[in-house]
């Protein structure tokens, strides 16, 4: 198993200064919670296609031999990977093939679209998405690149964590939403080598909780059943790398409810003017809703995407978001 | 006449740092025009309060003397300018009062009040408003911060103006909206003293264009009927001493249809994943839809605030806004 090291995330860096911006670290002054903590958001949903998810993308097909290029890459997500996929192909004229389940929101396809990436529709699942790719791996010699479970992935993903520790040389902790992992092993491989002292706390929603049990029981734990509106988070479980890394690294895993996320939605757009999506809006909601134990610290809390469909957003602008959403 | 220069806004800068934050320059890739232009953001709806008020008005109130900030400070405004003056004499220990009109919207209310500020209701005018502070200023000693018609307050703004160019060094022009114009004259005081090749212009609705008309008969003009959607520049007539810096230094004054500033607002949230307000969509709906005149040059748009009513935000977010609007 390839183990990701720092040096592996400031080559990622190198690698993907320019296509990918450095997202401003927003001091969160008018949403401080009750626990005397100061709060800054580090703002993902301002990255390119919107979320965190174009650094691993970009850095892994960036990082193709030009044999590999002329191969073309291929990947299966209905979110925010596949667009960030076909992104960064675009950017380095990689021809990009994004499978996408036969129901997948109409504009998130037309977001993939934009970028040049021919879309393949397959079945509902997951699994039926997968097993598409690697037939059309089989026959046209794709490469793949992998939502979190790869190392050049994660090495992408970490370049947010040396950012942060620029940002804010005395951060105390950086507060990060688990889905597969990708983000948080990177994150917290820049943050224990840079800063060791900084904790590392993950968040998943309780519906989608599987990393906290795979973290408390030692082993991979798969949720058979995921409920929660954070579609970015509901993988069932974390990849082998990824956990590697977060029983290394991560400190702790704390879990936010539904009805905290859809307000956090609601907050971030009223008090700090900026549209994040339910994902994106868990490590936020665990700092202002007191999830994650820490008081008197000076917190990082990862906003991972902005790509919220627009009348889920709406609805969290309402005063209560959670009544609109029952 | 008080003429306010590059030294007058360096100094400001120096005051202000801490409880003034520097806003990112976002560059806007996901809206570029059809001009071939590459485009940023100056999101001064991330700033402290909400928009680039907080840099006047902090600067107006920190640069008081003892005696000065021991009789408290006044202001008239039902909007952004009311709550920066709150916000800055909350962060510096000086009383404040603010005269809002009786029909005041709650929200606005409510923001400038949490900062602590005493709400003086007078009538619906902004002469109204104006009578009654100076009432309260000779009963009470309290020291008047105007909105936009100050030295003080110019070189606040005019901090902005040198983020960008520190931000962005090779920009070719930046683009304002003009209300009262103090923005616009801080900016351009800084642009034309550190980067003079680079153009500074201009934005009003044209419901409100009194600035443009101005600046081509080379008088101020007052227009006696405004009307557009962007409240924050519903100034009849831009202030003596704004007027001369636009004359010395702003290149252009250009319009916006009332439609293409809803369309913004919509766009901004979609694409930038910012929350952006009425007034400050109207210098980058200027840019992204052809009304500047630029082609190929490096333009940075001033975002000049975020705090939009829920339900017009929600209005934009639509499809067609301006079909919402009707």
């Amino acid at each position: 198993m390839t183990t990701v090291t720092i040096d592996d995330i400031r080559r990622a860096r190198e690698r993907i200064l320019g296509p990918i911006v450095q997202t401003p670290l927003l001091p969160a002054f008018a949403l401080q919670g009750a626990d005397d903590n100061a709060v800054w958001i580090k703002a993902e949903s301002l990255q390119r296609t919107g979320s965190f998810k174009a650094r691993g993308a970009y850095n892994a097909v960036a990082g193709l031999d030009p044999e590999q290029r002329r191969r073309g890459v291929i990947t299966y997500s209905s979110g925010n990977h596949g667009q960030a996929v076909a992104f960064a192909a675009h950017e380095l004229g990689v021809r990009a093939v994004v499978v996408m389940p036969e129901d997948a929101v109409p504009l998130k396809v037309e977001l993939t679209r934009q970028w040049g990436a021919e879309i393949q529709f397959a079945g509902h699942t997951s699994l039926d998405r997968q097993e598409r790719a690697m037939e059309l791996v089989q026959r046209h010699g794709y490469v793949v690149i992998p939502p979190f479970d790869d190392p050049r992935i994660i090495a992408g993903q970490g370049t947010a964590g040396i950012e942060i520790v620029e940002q804010l040389p005395d951060v105390d902790a950086v507060v990060v939403p688990v889905g597969g992992g990708g983000l948080i092993s990177g994150i917290a491989t820049a943050l224990k080598s840079l800063r060791p002292e900084a904790l590392v706390i993950g968040v998943e929603p309780e519906g989608a909780a599987d990393a906290r049990d795979s973290l408390a029981r030692g082993s991979l734990v798969t949720w058979d059943r995921i409920d929660t509106v954070a579609d970015g988070l509901r993988t069932s479980r974390v990849g082998e790398l990824n956990f590697a890394a977060i029983q290394r690294y991560v400190d702790s895993i704390v879990t936010v409810p539904e009805d905290a996320i859809l307000r956090t939605v609601g907050a971030l757009a009223r008090a700090m003017k900026i549209v994040v999506e339910p994902s994106g809006a868990v490590a936020p909601a665990a700092v202002l809703g007191g999830y994650t134990g820490l008081s008197k610290k000076r917190i990082a809390a990862v906003a991972s995407g902005g790509n919220v469909d627009p009348q889920r957003f709406v609805d969290c602008l309402k005063p209560d978001p959670v009544a609109a959403e029952a």
